[in-house]
């Protein structure tokens, strides 16, 4: 069974070497790990238009071949999750493809926006926050949970770790290994 | 052909009447709006747990029962568009079904992601940044595109809308409209 990696990781400076760990640790669990960019040189060179490009229809293709995700909702840059993997969350929504999500956070949707509009005060801040006690918008645990009917995997312990720990990602690995049946 | 309203809209502070003016341009063109929570009294009362799962199925009822999207892809709250829109716009991409999109804002991503480095710096500062000259991560205007092979309305001025504003979104159900025949 083919599992989609998506998460903020393809922005890490080692990269390559991180979804190298991230397929092993899959591998332990009897799934095989698919990462995005996971072979840079592939894509195209080019105007920017062009690699844009060819990297997303790379990604879609990638996501085709899998059978579920494992997505890396750690929130990244602002108060919620990576666009790009938010995006391919939903695209297995859709697809009916089982989903499965971790975050290294171990803070509250709410606390992190009231974080960003104290950081940034714009007119966001006048804006109604979502206090549901969850990690990130609603549609985010929604479609976790609609996905597989787990939540999305967090520090038990409640701290939170950097974007190198790879902790949380083994759990939500293991259980999603579980789930299917796997193990 | 009934249109899904995308999009953060959902929490300003008179977001029932936003909603309808959204609808009510939408009908100028031909075209039936769907906006989320848009009769919050149907929302089930009871635990957060209960509201925020009714929200979502919901939310996915009315996804189901839309034609195309039309979201809101104006930043919110960190350098990318709002995490429940961007979920929500995957969805449709994995339903290959038309996908339209807007933002406010006529920065780039990359800007923004600067922006949001220097005001809460923290270990996603050290990461990359995508620099392709577009409004959010290249996934978001990826699906746009792939959507229905047009590009996010933007500002075509290059001045940023606050969140009330509705020209640009009209020009963006214009845009649909031609598209899809409508006029």
């Amino acid at each position: 069974m083919k599992a989609y990696l998506a998460g903020p990781d393809v922005f890490l400076p080692n990269a390559a070497q991180h979804a190298a760990k991230k397929i092993r640790i899959c591998a332990t669990y009897g799934l095989i790990g698919r990462a995005p960019l996971e072979d840079p040189a592939e894509i195209a060179t080019g105007s920017k238009a062009d690699v844009w490009r060819a990297i997303f229809r790379k990604d879609i293709e990638m996501m085709e071949e899998c059978d579920i995700i494992i997505a890396n909702l750690t929130p990244f840059r602002g108060a919620s999750a990576d666009a790009g993997t938010l995006v391919e969350l939903g695209w297995f929504l859709g697809r009916g493809r089982p989903i499965f999500g971790y975050s290294n956070s171990a803070k509250l949707f709410s606390e992190r926006c009231e974080a960003q509009a104290c950081a940034i005060p714009d007119q966001t801040s006048l804006m109604a926050i979502e206090d549901f006690r969850l990690p990130d918008n609603l549609m985010v645990p929604g479609a976790v949970e609609a996905g597989n009917g787990l939540s999305i995997t967090l520090p038990a312990d409640t701290f939170d770790r950097d974007f190198y720990a790879l902790d949380i990602f083994e759990s939500c690995v293991a259980k999603a290994a579980r789930h299917l049946g796997l193990r």
